[in-house]
């Protein structure tokens, strides 16, 4: 087992960034070699980030991958989709390990992405890159030299909805996702949808109707669960909340009698090596604040009693378990460390 | 026509209360003419309801079915269930128009009351007693003397969901309700779950797995519009807001093909008399902001270009066309006056 | 007395036009005339501000003064400083009266503002200009064609302060005055520093030291007040909430011994004619939730039983009493109305 | 050095319980072996506390001096004055070293804690007892075995008024402190002022006139420091945040010329060996958002240009720096750990 990984963090300067260099501050095998920012290269990073004045310091540094690859064994990449597939390609080139937290490297096939996202800048990648949902890949991730972290909503919408799939309790092609986020997914760049002002004390639904980039990354892992094609309804939803996602997932049983405490067995033995994912006894609703600023998520099961329909929720904090957290665990995977090392810490509540 | 109105708010002291004096005080014909309360009868109205503090002198009154008799020609209860039906039929007995704001009149069958309430206190006047969601009941209410005014969920599940069952466009025992309400819909009274710290940045399902007791209200207006008894699967959520409903509604198409614009063309037929109900543009998703403090609601259709299931969004104040705008809009009906006199402000946005 | 005003807004697509628009649609005596805007020029109105969609049509139009004055009384001006002027100048011109939201006629002194401001755009209109706080110039307002509407950290500040030097209570230089504000003052272009997720669950003093803009704009009327030039220690704060502001005022007392009931008894002779000013009790302790959405402003006094400091506070709703309700007001003075005509309404509450 | 410390959480099932049992988790040198409460005993912790479910199993037990003297080394208590000295008496009694939450034991004086909370339950303590800020009382505490860590508006206001008293920058007498606090600080049970509906976009003063608890502990602590009775004006202000506290100190300089700068280095002096408290250059004003979630203070200071009054501020997190951080803070010195140990996270941000 290596004791210490040095660590590069790309695109350090917004939210992800910044969560990723707290956790990475607390982790006991890292060490933080190097912040990367673009617009800020330069400023120091306690004027950009004030939270780390005092723990971290230094300025932020332009992007130099020969300078990385000297310092650094693994770098996360925190960056704009296209962007992203650049940058981990002039790393994978000196030999650092990525840990890509865009869209980048999620989708398998070019086609795909090209609908969805554009042109893909650095396609020769795509077949080396392991998706980064650990729950679901973590024998793949051992030895991956490219991760495409999981992103935010997949995470919380799979880690509900696969065991059902996998234990072939639900229709595959019944899924229905309510996902409801909290603003800071919409990242640190200032828009008017996410002003103080039109956010708080509102709700709403967005990119409804199947429109959201991040519905062909769900049904790319469900499908895969369930051995066929998979296409869900996605409905995503802004809470005026800073952090969390929950995802409340609605089936069709694949057969009669289904019941919650199936549905809990079958996620219960998923997740069981999980450091992570916490299933929750049939009726216990989970709250996203019961994850706040953790790298925790919790799962729950219900059947309703008056259709039938099976109903399952989990909630996640979108910049931990949803991104910087997710992340710290394919590295822990990645690098043969305890995979909860430095991810330890329950959620601050309240 | 009446020209002016004389009202007695009774149970004026929760939030519910409060919202039916502020618009009450804003409307052309009313007439406030007793603040009814029972735990703080005696205390000045001003110290109990500080904002309306010179707008609103004199003191909190404990009830007096005789006594409001003589002063008024219609009482809103904003009472628990139980005390609102005791209420209702004293007040009806002195011949006043009774607006009840609590559950008590709503479920025709005094079965289904005893189920999700208990033994219900006066039976009698379920008979005579109209569903006051005004879109769905107009003509009903312009002879109602017992007025059930319906609740916030089901007002905002109904509204988006109506439309599609009325026109028969979706399989009626496909209705899934995804709903989000702001805190204030769980009242005044402290509790541990509405406290800010625990309430605040986070979000949960709660009553899940058809426990909720606007469930049956819901099913009982959608199996008339439907001509069969309809059961849906209903979600309710509290989102960290003080006011405001959401209700994201899936359905599966009762035919092939149905379109977003189908379903837009129904609900715009079905609310073309309103003056509260405004129906958006396929693909618009309204927001809870657009409708706070207003007596407003804002549906939208769409169909999901995956799997063509239709998906549903209504909007309300929880607090307006949830509760007291509603209970005003079915009075203007009874006594004649402009449908939408004194409830015709915009929505306070930001 | 003028029954009917035909009114304009200029600058109607921020969060201050929009704030105009909805008072001024369920105000008595206006009518509404043009929405006019400069970069949303040629959008429906519905689509820049979606709340007032059904009951505010047709499209925002650009600024044409010649059109504006064939078309109505009076103009409303919600437009950024320098512009403000310059757009007055030409409404003027045409002999519209104008109800300026900017802090362009504020300032008396040309020199002054050109310290806080640059050059004025329009300084041979600053001598006919009355500033606009209406409970300290109403004579004047009476005959006024152009009036500068007070800002809301002045209206907030003086509305407390104003009493204590008026009946010579406090020291006039010992104004230490705490302002802590709402976002939606900051206006509604997005910047990093109201953005939601860095805006909610934090607090911070900001343009500390004398260096807010609105420091000029006290001074100004409280030396008015005095008789004496005062100098004020303003530390503004952002506070996670919509609307509001809370002004504490630190005040050393005149003389010793002087009372919480003297000075509520200046601020209530003061106030004696405002249909907006309520004065408190001595104790009670205003909250900005109590005038949220209303013209309404509440001030109290307390004496510090350690210090023998006076303590002031008020209450207003920025974007009302602070910015809309006020030049609403201000208008009903100019044209004749009753003072409160539109303006009646209590807080949205909770 | 001890290596290893076993902590008992008695109160465990409050807010800063929850934090003191969050904090501890993380810290190196503790083991909790107990989690102690009234009214939760012989419940699972992870019911009363979910968002502990999976990393803190086992039941809240009750209150048992000699079970816990056979456990611990140390106990924390964080329970309601009163109360709380009669359980230290206890644990003392069984040599167990106590960290006292509560105000039991925080003022000097039995007559000033008689005027304050009512006749002192355990007075033979007081005498023993070392008061928790660890920035002023270090070296005390290294032997304390009675520690009555600070409070949260104390430990604000005192870190950022100490310094000018301390280097005699300011007038004693001159002390003016506007403190605005999130609503946790308001504790765990259920009570109308800290509804979500009713503190959610609104913001008060409480307690004003120098009538909060908090005063004669500044008082006490700021005297010490000034070597001269000092009086303060203090006027606590509830925020809607969950967690922060920001102290707005006033304050008249003590000579003419006082600069930022002088002001800066005396804090950056008096607080050079604390791992928590971090001096900000002049006209940087720090932000609650900065310390969410750790055991940081930030503090600057400024001079009001106009006035030339010295304004100085401070952030903490109440429950943290202001509460189960400190209290851990003081258990590092006492044991001999680094001070900083299970402290170094950074703020939660965004």
């Amino acid at each position: 087992m290596t004791e210490r990984v040095r660590v590069g963090v790309v695109g350090a300067t917004g939210y992800t960034g910044a969560e990723l260099l707290r956790l990475l501050l607390g982790h006991p095998h890292a060490e933080i070699q190097a912040v990367v920012g673009h617009s800020k290269a330069g400023e120091p990073v306690s004027s950009v980030l004030p939270s780390f004045r005092g723990r971290l310091d230094g300025k932020v540094e332009a992007f130099d991958a020969a300078s990385l690859a000297e310092r650094t064994d693994v770098c996360f990449l925190a960056l704009p989709h296209g962007a992203s597939a650049q940058t981990a390609r002039a790393l994978r080139a000196e030999g650092v390990v990525v840990m890509d937290l865009s869209a980048d490297f999620r989708l398998r096939d070019p086609a795909t992405y090209k609908t969805w996202y554009g042109e893909h800048a650095a396609p020769e990648l795509l077949a080396s890159a392991v998706y980064g949902l650990v729950e679901l890949a973590r024998e793949d991730l051992r030895t991956a030299d490219l991760v495409a972290v999981a992103g935010c909503y997949p995470t919380a919408s799979t880690l509900a909805a696969a065991p059902l799939l996998h234990a072939k309790l639900a229709d595959p092609q019944s899924i229905i996702i309510d996902a409801k986020s909290g603003v800071s997914g919409a990242g640190r760049s200032p828009s008017p949808s996410t002003q103080f002002s039109e956010t708080a004390e509102g709700l709403r639904a967005y990119k409804t109707g199947g429109t959201h980039r991040h519905v062909p990354e769900i049904e790319q892992t469900l499908s895969a669960v369930a051995s066929e094609t998979v296409r869900v309804t996605f409905t995503p939803h802004l809470v005026p909340m800073t952090r969390g996602i929950l995802a409340t997932v609605y089936a069709t049983p694949a057969r009669s009698g289904v019941t919650a405490e199936e549905a809990t067995a079958a996620a219960s033995k998923l997740y069981a090596g999980s450091p992570s994912v916490t299933v929750l006894d049939p009726g216990t609703n989970p709250d996203t604040a019961w994850v706040r600023g953790s790298n925790r998520a919790f799962v729950s099961y219900g059947v309703d009693a008056r259709t039938g329909r099976i109903v399952g929720q989990s909630v996640i904090d979108n910049l931990v378990k949803g991104a910087a957290g997710q992340a710290i665990q394919c590295m822990n995977v990645r690098f043969g460390f305890d995979e909860g090392a430095g991810l330890g810490a329950v959620a601050v509540w309240p």
